[in-house]
């Protein structure tokens, strides 16, 4: 059911199709973000119009408001944001790690009090899992601790925790209609994350995760840990890059051999006025666009760019318009997700790497310039 | 250009047919409000697929931000906020006089200062005409007085002057493919609203508008003064109530022989979780909601009602999402337009009054449950 076809290879980056119960995905993907069931702004059908292949959705999030049984009942996560096409929920373990002194961690799992009411829970691998199968998405994340510090002696117990609560996932898991994905973690140890590769692709699973990058590291290191990372996983399977999505790291990541993305940085960056483009970012509040008759992005050709001016855009931020945040976010949804398809090409054409080039430098001009 | 088709009439209501350069207008009609050149929320081809005809822009707002030089500049209002159908601008009188303190009139204008920043501006009969050609608008307002005082001589004064000015407007009128409507003021006074229709129609206007009312008198004031006022229009022109748009307004209005209407109610209404149906308002913010599986409206076909339960929309609004906003907003405005569609078939079935007793029946013991 989640059969993953490796259709070409252009250096380390990989094009394929992940088939889920929702439809096939053509990797590698951008996959934008709904943490509330919601990609905010943004209709499913703005979605669909987009190209968007499958969305995230945040299992911290939905199991707090409006509840994952309540989700349930209405017939799950698909039926309740009317979203036919694949789906993907994190554990829970990320959000639940980021509330820093509203959570402690014990052997079994996690206590926590919620960021809207101060209320007590507890999220184990297990309750992780159950959660998950109660909203029903195509793809489940293992329950994971994501360690955003340095300190290696924390880095590795919180990794050997994520080992074995990937193991309790596996054991807790029910529906053979969700794939679970595990998550390799170690900082960026070098070794660490040998050892945590070695580890979870010790099962079986359709699909592994590079979990605890971009969390502060630097650009080097995230890239070398993925290299590292990405020599353990094996050749027949996705694997998926949590929460990283700006153009360059989508490039980097791909010459890398990662096939899957997510990040809330496209909706969020449109909420605050920025387009993403090839050429790097425009922050369309600035007065210069105000009379500007060209689009966002002449290259682009999404619905933004094919009918609206900056000038306009501009207006609507200047006048504090709903619309300015869901025509850039239909824009930077875009932008990373022709990027991908745009690379896919280039690798069925086993020309990669002149074209990654080249969009490299693209980048660097404008952030130069 | 601007011919108006009464294409049937059951009493005194109308249907008929309002041609204009960006197309045709099936009257009776409600316009949505695109005060910023944005209906609140949505994009241009959300509202295409509504089924809306013809929008309204406020030039008050627009000379403002972003300026109507600007927008001329740009290409005119249609190509600014890529709106090909018709579009309606009122005059900027309805604001200006809505400033109170902030604005000083004399028998030449107004002069007033901007709500944004406190600068000084005038308006005149000829430089709101000047505004609206610069936005160009397939129809256009004459600057009026709006008085929403029961102060009769205060009234009167404001009626005369609104008539001084509707002859200025006539005469600074340049462009031909724009219509000018009048605007009959007058009050609640039975012989100042005859007085002032029968002096706007001595001038072969393409259409007429009836001003100054839902601004605090009683419902029955209103119908009576509709009354009075349609009785002096000519049958072959259009008819506007301005300001108007509840479901029980319309079907009033359009019972005495009103042909075009425009309200900010649908849009305002949906940012604070309020939907319009035929039987009445449901705060969608209401716990009630939170697991009910049905649409906001069974009986409405819009995207929102064909997608989406109610448990989903009251999540977003308790999650603060953008998304309820926009599916609120196509669906308040969609019940408009199917109300003034449905009596429109009704006209000219020839079975107008007891459709329209039904209707009015439903709203009525909604109120009352």
């Amino acid at each position: 059911m989640f059969e993953y076809s490796l259709i070409a290879q252009d250096g380390n980056a990989r094009a394929g199709v992940l088939s889920t119960p929702h439809g096939l995905i053509k990797t590698p993907i951008f996959m934008p973000v709904g943490t509330q069931a919601t990609v905010k702004s943004l209709t499913p059908s703005q979605l669909k119009e987009i190209g968007v292949q499958i969305l995230l959705a945040n299992t911290y999030h939905l199991y707090l408001r409006p509840g994952s049984d309540l989700i349930n009942n209405i017939g799950g996560l698909h039926q309740f944001m009317h979203w036919d096409k694949p789906i993907l929920t994190d554990s829970g373990g990320f959000q639940v790690f980021s509330l820093s002194d509203l959570r402690k961690v014990d052997t079994d799992g996690v206590t926590f009090r919620s960021h809207l009411d101060g209320s007590t829970h507890r999220f184990t691998p297990e309750s992780a899992i159950a959660i998950q199968e109660s909203l029903g998405a195509d793809i489940i994340m293992a329950f994971d601790e994501c360690a955003d510090s340095e300190n290696r002696s924390y880095i590795k117990k919180a990794m050997d925790r994520t080992h074995r609560w990937a193991e309790r996932c596996l054991k807790a898991k029910t529906r053979n209609d969700q794939a679970l994905f595990g998550i390799v973690q170690g900082g960026i140890y070098p070794d660490l994350r040998q050892q945590s590769a070695k580890f979870i692709t010790s099962f079986d699973l359709p699909g592994y995760a590079i979990g605890g990058l971009s969390v502060g590291e630097s650009k080097q290191d995230m890239l070398k840990t993925l290299e590292i990372v990405n020599a353990h996983l094996p050749h027949h399977k996705p694997r998926y890059l949590m929460g990283v999505g700006t153009p360059y790291d989508l490039i980097e990541g791909i010459r890398r051999g990662v096939d899957m993305f997510d990040c809330v940085l496209p909706t969020r960056l449109a909420r605050h006025h920025a387009a993403m483009t090839r050429k790097g970012r425009l922050n369309l509040a600035n007065a210069t666009f105000s009379k500007d008759k060209r689009p966002i992005d002449d290259s682009c050709s999404c619905y933004a760019c094919r009918n609206f001016s900056r000038a306009y855009i501009r207006h609507l931020i200047n006048t504090k318009e709903m619309l300015a945040a869901t025509l850039l976010s239909i824009h930077n949804i875009t932008t990373l997700l022709s990027i991908s398809q745009d690379l896919r090409s280039h690798i069925i054409n086993q020309d990669f790497e002149s074209y990654a080039a080249m969009m490299l430098k693209d980048l660097e001009e404008e952030r130069k310039g």
